[in-house]
C-alpha cells in the first residue's frame, strides 16, 4: 500500500489540483455516481476531543474509503501538535483492500479552499472585482488564496472580530498584488464576493450587509446550532450546497430551513450547476449563497490525486501490507 | 506509525492474547469506561459489495479507532483475495493522529472465536464434556478450536446445512484430541456447550433441541433479519451479550424482543459477568446463551495487543508520518 505523510503533501498538492479533484467530485456527487456515508462525530469524553469519521465512495472517480480525525483542542499548547488531526484511507474498491494512507491536515484546509473557489468560479459575477472576507484566521488564508484565482479582483476587504488577526489575510491579499482594506461589516456592501470563515453560534453578517449582485460563500458552519449570517438572507438569496441534506441538517440552510424561510427544496447542489442541469445565477442582481458543509467525498478526491501525484513523483512510500 | 500488516499476525496473536484483550475490553465497556461508536454499513453499489467502519473509544485500554471494511463476495473467484476484508487504524487518545494500522482478517476471526470461548469461561457449567457446533465453515473451526481451551471436553457433536463440510470441524476437534461426531440437530440435546456459527435468515436451532443446563453461543447473527436460533429459547434462557443494544437491534435477541417473549432489560452484558456485577450462571440447570453480535472495541483491543507484540518482537514496520 501506499503511503503519503503529512509533511510531503504540501510539495505534491498544488491549488488547481485540489480545485479540479473538488470540481469533478461535486460533479460526481451530483450525477448521483457519488455519496457520501452518515457522519461519525463522537465527544469520546476524553481530552474534550472531538473525533469520527467521514466517508463515501465515488464510483465516477473511483475513490473509496474515509477520513478519521477530529479536533483536539489542548494539542497546541500541550505537545506542539495542531489542534485539527486528520489521516484519509483509501480503500479499493474493487477489492476492498487498503490501498492508501495520507496525512490529512494540510489537505482538509486545501479542499476546503477548494469548495469556496469552486462556487466562486460557478456562481460568482465575472466581473467582480471587490473580495470581502470575514474571519482572519489559519484557514482564512487559504479561503483567500483560492478565491483570489478565480476573478480579477482589485480590492480585498476585512473584518474580523478579533481585528489584530487581519494582517493574516492583507499578507495574503498583497503577496497575491491586490491591497487590503479593513472593513466595519456594513462595508461588506461594496464586496462583489464574500467568504465567511468563522466558527460562531449567532449570525454576524446580516441580509443588508450584503449587497444584489453578490455571491457569498458560508464555509464555517458544520454543526447544529452553528450560524454566520442571518436566516433572512437564504430567503432573499439562490442558495446553493456541496450536500443538501448536511446543509438543511449541519450547514448555514438549517436556521432558515428551521423557520420555513426556505424549504429543502430552496437547496440546489453546486454539482449541478458545475454539470449544467441548474442554470446558477441567472442575473447580475441575483445575490447566490454556496453553504460549504464540508464531505468526506472532498477529501477522498483531493486525496486520490495526492496518491497519484506522489507516484507519478516517486515520493510514495511503498509499504508491503 | 506503526504498521503490523496481514501476513505477520498469525505468528504474532496467540488465542489466550486474543481472549485476554477481548475479555478486558467486555469488562471496560460494561464499566461505562469503553463504548462503541453508531456502526456505519453501506452497500455502495459495487461488486455487490458492503462496506463500513466500526470505531470506538477505551478509556481504561487507551484504545481509539476502527475497523474499516467490509464484504467482497466476488474477490476469491475475481482476484484470489477472502472475501471478507478489513483493516484496524489505531488513533493516539491523547493527540487525534493516527498510530497504527493493522491487518484485520485473521484478527476478525480469532477476536470473534475469543468472544465465545470469553462466554464460555463465565457462564458456561465447570463440568461441561459435550461440545456442540453447529456450523462447519471456516469461521467455525476458529471457534471450536478456542472452546475447546476452556473445559475437558470429551466428545465434540456438529451438524452442518452442508454436511460435507464437517470434516472441516472433525479435523481441529482431533488436533485437539478430542472425538468428533456428525449428529442431527436433535442430537445437540446431549450438548452442554454449543456454539452456532451461521448466517441465515431462519432458525436452524429449535428451543427443544437444547437441553436444560446448556451454555449456548450464538456468534453468526450481526444484521437485521438474520437468526440462527428459535426465539422462544430467548425466553428460556438467560441471555447475555457483548453489547444489549446490538444485541436488541442487529443480534440475535432482536426477534425475541420484536415480539415481545423477552426485554431489553432481559438482556444482560457478559461484561457484568466478568466483573462480577452480575452473578451470571447461578444454577446447574439454567440455560445460559450469550449473544455475539461483534463490536468495534473487540477489533481495537486485540489490534492494541498486536501492535505491542509487533513493537515488542521488533516485528514491526515503522514508518514515518
Amino acid at each position: 500500500m501506499i503511503i503519503v505523510p503529512e509533511k510531503e503533501i504540501a510539495g505534491l498538492l498544488t491549488r488547481a489540483d485540489a480545485f479540479d479533484a473538488v470540481e469533478k467530485v461535486f460533479a460526481s456527487m451530483s450525477k448521483g455516481s457519488a455519496y457520501n456515508f452518515p457522519v461519525i462525530r463522537e465527544a469520546i469524553g476524553y481530552e474534550d476531543a472531538l473525533y469520527g469519521f467521514k466517508g463515501g465512495f465515488d464510483k465516477a472517480g473511483m475513490a473509496l474509503g474515509l477520513k478519521a480525525g477530529g479536533y483536539w483542542p489542548n494539542n497546541l499548547e500541550k505537545h506542539g501538535h495542531i489542534n485539527h488531526q486528520s489521516t484519509v484511507f483509501l480503500f479499493d474498491p474493487d477489492t476492498g483492500m487498503v490501498k492508501a494512507m495520507v496525512g490529512g491536515n494540510l489537505l482538509t484546509a486545501l479542499r476546503t479552499a477548494a469548495a469556496s473557489s469552486v462556487s466562486i468560479k460557478h456562481l460568482a459575477r465575472k466581473d467582480a472585482k471587490v473580495m470581502g472576507m470575514v474571519g482572519a484566521g489559519h484557514q482564512a488564508t487559504f479561503q483567500l488564496r483560492a478565491a483570489l484565482e478565480q476573478r480579477d479582483f482589485e480590492k480585498v476587504i476585512g473584518w474580523n472580530y478579533h481585528p489584530e488577526m487581519l494582517p493574516n489575510i492583507e499578507k495574503v491579499a498583497n503577496e497575491a498584488g491586490v491591497p487590503f482594506e479593513a472593513v466595519p461589516l456594513e462595508g461588506l456592501a461594496e464586496a462583489d464576493v464574500v467568504i465567511s470563515i468563522t466558527s460562531t453560534f449567532a449570525p454576524t453578517i446580516m441580509a443588508d450587509h450584503i449587497s444584489l449582485g453578490t455571491h457569498i460563500a458560508c464555509m464555517g458552519t458544520d454543526t447544529k446550532g452553528k450560524q454566520e449570517v442571518e436566516a433572512s438572507l437564504l430567503a432573499r438569496a439562490t442558495v446553493f450546497t456541496d450536500e443538501v441534506a448536511q446543509s438543511i441538517s449541519i450547514g448555514e440552510a438549517q436556521h432558515a430551513v428551521a423557520i420555513g424561510l426556505i424549504e429543502q427544496s430552496d437547496v440546489h447542489e453546486l454539482g449541478a450547476v458545475i454539470n449544467g442541469t441548474h442554470p446558477g445565477r441567472t442575473s447580475a442582481d441575483e445575490i447566490t449563497l454556496f453553504d460549504g458543509t464540508g464531505v468526506g467525498l472532498q477529501d477522498l478526491a483531493v486525496a486520490s490525486s495526492i496518491v497519484d501525484l506522489a507516484v507519478e513523483k516517486g515520493i510514495a512510500t511503498i509499504v508491503d501490507f
